[in-house]
């Protein structure tokens, strides 16, 4: 068993906000967006991404709609530095895309960073430096005014070297490492500093960062903390309010969304959840969620899968299959009863105004992807998957009750091998189950003799498919769905009643065939035919067929095979005879 | 550009709940935990699971200390049933683990699961049906009188089937399907009246599971919907109240935990988050969550990576590698400051009473992962990664400086070739940087005349790697590192100067080693060398004529091809002349 924890592992303490007024907020607009795919992401690879890895990454990144963007950390790595500086040498920044580099607050750090955006129009300069008292003890062997002058000195110096280097537009970020562990008065306090050292205007903000550098407790203590800073930061009009969630205890999502109701501006994080550990907050469900939502995001992810086989690539780390709105199987319905509704809700979506597909959050063609193509048939499934891949398929309309022996019939399958049934197994699996029941009675034609329309008399010619012997089976009705079934019935020994009946059209124009479904009662048995013709009424009469021979085949004593030998209406196939 | 999402999507409504207690709530406990890995799990998997897998999968389940655990849905599945009617038949279930079967709210499926547990002694009987608007509307197009009857209705029967069952332990537990989306009011409508159809004691609970069946917006809509309900319900006392979110916004595993926060007693989900689309919620997270606030989760998974590669081998699905506490790189450190961290943290542990290692959320010891066992090093890496590493791999201790020199020897590697450098890869190229730096300079031994702890008289016998010329240097100081650089620097032609110097045993008894670290200046260059030997002292000198050869092969011009040649201080090898 498992130690105990209690001796281990201090608990959380929260921020006091008994007044907190997040919890009443809703989120209306996005967040300003940062991804740092190409820091915070990339420093956490096995292998880091190559320039031209880099620059792929940065080309989609500005294709989906990121307006910031962390290209490296240019004093910590070569690569990066080159990048930087490809960047702008090769004039590949968009007027309207801002790029943004990470140091640790050292002179000489800054110095080689700001060397490293010489050229760039505008540049977002990030500082930081951890102030929790864990760093403080542990790693520094300061106190709070060391970290402090850290901060603040860092600051004075960006000050001091951005305006040595006019030509580019600065905006300065200052991020508190650990901040959700760092007492908050004194998170406060330093940042309060470094604002008043860096003196921003309302129309040229500050960055105020406040990342969960490691994830603390649940996301609500998060949020409490944010709205304590955006509630007490001085300056506050002169900041913009950003968050950088890690995922440690799986709630960054939550963490973000929290916050921006806290009073956060922006949020920084990387596609797919990328970064040390279990990753930075994902913009992808974050953006989605916020879609879903009825809020445009700002973000393109039309072609989800686009996007995720880049970052699959440069990160060589891949999506999780389940991964919200972009794994593999987040739109495939196992469950038959899920296929079911979804079926239907799909149905009626055109007679809606909003989205209302029950169990799809949301209509996968918005991120390129489908429904349809991922369903699968297993043994957990019911009827509303099987016959929606029939009819994707093939086109047929299966009545419910046909839905439902159907669906046993591919369980059984799908029991028997353990295994998925695909799309083509399920098609494959009815034609066999029906369309081709052929035997003993093949059908090979039909006519109508003296026939009006309320009395109809049919001559149906038909083949014994095991002996070769042919035969015209004669009978007379009010339609000759009914003509057929009295033909039938006089010959195969059984009381036979038409139950239900459903016939539809498939294709179009001259190709267009006629799909019929019977379901008929033998004897005490219920059984479905089904009949496929060019003529409306023999695919109803090929359906009377296939409902006989699949009863034969199923073990019910119909005397079948009277139908082409023994019985008293058996004629040979020369018409010479009629009824 | 991705379509307009506000004429798309609506907006959730939240529940108006002002007065809200959970923000100020703690988890001081864990929940009671129940698994419907078997079921829910299983049926959204591609290939559902055999009886043999699930078995497997239930005897893991039964050690990790589930007492919870829902084990098919027997109407639905063959599988399923016969699996149900094995564990019952074979006694496989422990006696303090309780079974749950999961049946829809019709009388032929509630007889045919009633049956498959026939003989088993406590079980869980679950019923459910779907309650919410759309579902009224698109899938069953009744109304809310309709969905209600169908639950009660359910309930009456299950209670008189269950009195016919009597040597079962029943506990009944009523889901209303898609109660996130359900008008609140009307859910509880729904759940007085199954509870009061059941008619429960406080002795004998009934279970009501409030499913987030689609996750429909943020984490903290749910929560209010729980504490709701939980101040709402009739017959409060004598209910479970029970959680069971879905991760449709990546956000499950918040919604569960602020769930608990408002009232809910029990949760429902997967190991590692498995289930339809999404999954359900990951209790491997929610209980290690809980573990890192020092509450014991009454789960133990104290070996992570057995529990991993059973799911993934049962689910055929991956956990992902930055997955919360079980990913594969969770525990790695990629950034050299982070890894200077964890090394501080680490070495400061013993000292303390709580776990406070930076960027480490809990001990991986506690889940049998490790820290040590992951580090990579990169071109984003830093001292603490390289320096860690040495240590573990071959004890070197390298002062702080000399760390900082080596490290940019392996980032110039990493950068250069762009991939991960191996442990293998770092000691391999610390060896040949320092160890092996011989040439030319090869101190072959040295001896001790004439000295005491004042004055020491050393004579260093060397040879020249290149020529296989031979000598011997002699000098004099207070010690043997001060006597051995007078040595070379007399025979070198540069001034030579100690700056720092450490030394430290590695290994133990008869094969222990000195290695000494020594910083050197050459002129106005620093450079470092490193000796290792079983006497500290040659230890110490062998680091100085690496410094030497270092500085040479750096390009300096110290003329130490005259140490074996042209110096004054030249000897023959026959130690015939004394200092």
């Amino acid at each position: 068993m498992i130690s105990d924890p209690a001796s281990k592992y201090p608990r959380f303490s929260p921020v006091p906000l008994r007044d907190r007024q997040w919890p009443n907020a809703q989120i209306t607009k996005p967040p300003i967006w940062m991804s740092t795919d190409l820091r915070d992401g990339n420093q956490s690879l096995i292998d880091p991404m190559s320039i031209a890895t880099k620059l792929r990454f940065f080309e989609e990144l500005v294709a989906i709609g990121f307006k910031e963007i962390e290209v490296g950390f240019p004093s910590a790595s070569e690569t990066d530095f080159n990048f930087v500086r490809k960047l702008i040498e090769e004039s590949r920044i968009p007027d309207d895309v801002t790029i943004e580099v990470l140091t640790q607050a050292r002179e000489d750090l800054i110095e080689k960073t700001i060397a490293s955006v010489k050229g760039a129009k505008q540049v977002i300069l990030h500082v930081y430096n951890p102030l929790s008292p864990q760093f403080r003890r542990i790693v520094y062997n300061t106190d709070r005014a060391g970290v402090k002058r850290i901060a603040v000195d860092a600051t004075t110096i960006c000050k001091a070297r951005c305006a040595a280097q006019p030509e580019t537009q600065w905006t300065y970020q200052y991020s508190p490492e650990c901040f959700s562990s760092t007492e908050i008065e004194f998170a406060k306090d330093v940042c309060d500093a470094v604002v008043a050292a860096w003196s921003p205007a309302a129309h040229e903000k500050v960055i105020l960062n406040l990342p969960a550098t490691v994830e603390m407790s649940t996301p609500n203590t998060y949020a409490d903390q944010i709205e304590w800073m955006h509630r007490n930061l001085a300056q506050r009009e002169n900041i913009i309010l950003s968050v950088h969630p890690h995922n440690d205890r799986g709630t960054a999502v939550a963490a973000a969304e929290l916050a921006i109701m806290a009073g956060a501006d922006r949020v920084e994080g990387c596609l797919f959840g990328n970064g040390e550990r279990t990753g930075n907050v994902d913009l992808v469900t974050l953006a989605l969620n916020l879609y879903s939502q009825g809020i445009h995001p700002a973000l393109d992810f039309s072609d989800i899968d686009r996007v995720k086989r880049l970052v699959e690539e440069c990160n060589q780390l891949p999506v999780h299959p389940r991964h919200p709105y972009a794994g593999e199987l987040v739109y495939t319905a196992f469950s038959g009863s899920h296929q079911d509704a979804i079926k239907k809700g799909f149905a009626v979506q055109s007679t809606t105004g909003f989205w209302q597909v029950p169990y799809l959050p949301i209509d996968p063609a918005d991120v390129n992807r489908s429904y349809d193509a991922v369903v699968r048939v297993n043994s957990q499934s019911g009827k509303g998957g099987v016959s929606y891949l029939l009819q994707q398929a093939e086109g047929f309309e299966l009545p419910r009750k046909l839905q439902m022996e159907f669906s046993r019939i591919v369980q059984t399958v799908s029991d028997n091998t353990g295994k998925e049934v695909s799309s083509a197994d399920i098609v494959a699996l009815f034609k066999h189950e029906y369309l081709e029941a052929q035997i003993p009675l093949q059908v090979q034609g039909c006519k109508y003799r003296d026939s009006d329309a309320d009395c109809v008399n049919i001559e149906v010619s038909v083949c014994n498919a095991e002996s070769g012997e042919r035969a015209v089976l004669s009978g007379s009705g009010n339609g000759p769905v009914d003509a057929a079934a009295q033909a039938f019935m006089d010959h195969c020994g059984q009381p036979l009643f038409v139950v239900d009946y459903h016939e539809h059209a498939v294709g179009a124009g001259s190709n267009s065939a006629a799909m019929c479904y019977m379901e008929v009662k033998l004897g005490n048995h219920t059984v479905f035919g089904v009949g496929r013709d060019g003529n409306i009424s023999t695919a109803a009469i090929k359906a009377l067929a296939c409902a006989l021979n699949r009863a034969r085949s199923n073990g019910l004593d119909i005397n079948a095979n009277n139908a082409t030998s023994n019985s008293a209406a058996m004629v040979p196939d020369d018409r010479s005879k009629t009824a």
